[in-house]
């Protein structure tokens, strides 16, 4: 392990631990500012599906491009739960018999499993609007327009042109409403799993009021990674290991998906993930030595066995 | 019919009429501004279950504690469609078979007997991310905190301590997980559909930067309101017409609600609402005759048929 490799690995590992932090005091039980009691099934069935460990690589997109702008860690570190939320609510609907059906997630039963599928559709309806409550708060910046589009760019992301309209897309695909449609794979998943990646990576620029043509960087290098991110995913359902994975391997294959490795092969799949690697070391060049850490997270991404 | 009613049925039809075209337009087809075009699926079933009717009462309450301070019609409007937004997403998820498990909304098919569940499900979540695009957009206020406190507000009245935390206890003493839990009926229904009234009626203040004094009024106006609400809501399950509610009557019945009715006995529920009324016009009363439309407001809804 390098010097590089091991810096990286701590620094992913403490915003890791200071999301779990975070998102744990943000779920507790107390009193919300309007005086009304959060009920305790709807708060344990959120905790169950947001604690409890993962990379919490969103949240580090954006405490890292942040830390670009010298941003505080505090700013971007909630602003990094209101994204996590965002990302947990999607992985309980997703789950959810109606949808993916999945009985685990990271070794666990799915929180439909472990508690039933209206106790989930709401945990995920309420991580959805706690997001929303988060990142509009005061701490996260002193300037409410920064605030405000944060939020706005949240929603974008979340949204029917982001996460949600990825979703039916693949459902879409999979022939859930008739027919497979067709699917373009690369737009597919830009919504799917990379509009929330590519929000991690913007975030910083937009809390450290970054130029626009620094923003603009970040956004390529958001899509890049968020390109990379999701080949390698599909990569590891075909040459992945079912431990690690915490998950069946082979899943999109069983369903006969459209994937990037169905479209471009293995070896065409990873020659597209060195080209998006670079494309990201080109776009985080105007940061110098400031990009270096992000520049080691999408190679964590692409090299990722989980 | 008087004058006065006259004109607040032609002041209800408008907004009616002004919040489907707007809705009808934030729902179009068109491209966003991140240049994702809108998957036609999903958008179809969103418009499915925003568009074609209703009474529209939330934006109603919106544009009309606006007109208090004078806010300009078209900023309350586009305020009002998050907040329906907020609500048709409500009925989405609260219909599907997992929840409610009804058929029938407003005498169609509800959205997943029209499509299905994973439809239904995506077509809330789009709903809900949208409300808060929609509640950030510069066209509301001017002055970026306020239209913060605004999208906060909506976050918090929809939230865990508001109408998804509602929802999960309605459930709770449906038996639904369990051993029926005891109900405290005025908290429950002060969360589950209280919260999403009460911020139609302060977010007039907020967007026309009242006094705390202002504010307080329209909180305790839309307190009463809600309460006033949802005792009718329970008389109408008892007393009320299949035919003019779009639904069948009785349904609290059949699973052995504790409601307003069943707790206060319909005399003690009717009387309970004269209370409110008086309150609610009691809290108006430092508006002078600007309070007169919501003062008719709350007749309306303590009075309606379905």
């Amino acid at each position: 392990m390098t010097t590089a490799t091991a810096d990286f690995s701590t620094r992913l590992d403490q915003t890791a631990e200071d999301t779990e932090a975070l998102l744990a005091k943000l779920l507790s039980d107390t009193l919300l500012s309007d005086e009304i009691a959060r009920p305790k099934r709807l708060m344990d069935a959120m905790r169950y599906s947001s604690l409890g460990g993962g990379k919490r690589l969103r949240p580090f997109l954006v405490v890292e491009s942040s830390a670009v702008f010298g941003v505080p860690r505090d700013a971007a570190l909630l602003a990094g739960a209101a994204l996590e939320c965002i990302h947990c609510y999607s992985l309980i609907h997703d789950d959810l018999p109606a949808m993916d059906n999945s009985d685990l997630r990271r070794g666990r039963p799915t929180l439909h499993k472990k508690t039933d599928d209206a106790t989930a559709i709401l945990a995920g309806d309420g991580l959805l609007t706690l997001a929303f409550d988060i990142v509009t708060r005061d701490e996260i910046h002193s300037d409410p327009t920064v605030r405000l589009l944060l939020t706005r760019a949240l929603a974008r992301a979340s949204g029917i042109g982001g996460m949600v309209g990825g979703q039916i897309l693949d459902l879409a695909g999979e022939g859930r409403f008739g027919d497979r449609e067709p699917v373009d794979v690369a737009r597919l998943q830009q919504m799917k799993t990379g509009a929330l990646l590519r929000y991690g990576c913007i975030a910083g620029a937009i809390l450290g009021q970054s130029t626009q043509q620094e923003y603009q960087a970040l956004d390529d290098y958001g899509r890049a990674l968020g390109e990379a991110f999701q080949i390698a995913d599909d990569l590891l359902d075909v040459e992945g290991d079912a431990a690690a994975l915490g998950k069946p391997a082979g899943a999109d294959a069983a369903l006969g998906k459209t994937t990037f490795v169905t479209q471009l092969g293995i070896d065409g799949a990873k020659q597209r993930v060195r080209d998006l690697l670079a494309r990201a070391d080109s776009a985080l060049s105007i940061f110098g030595a400031k990009g270096d850490v992000l520049k080691a997270a999408s190679r964590f991404v692409a090299d990722r066995k989980s």
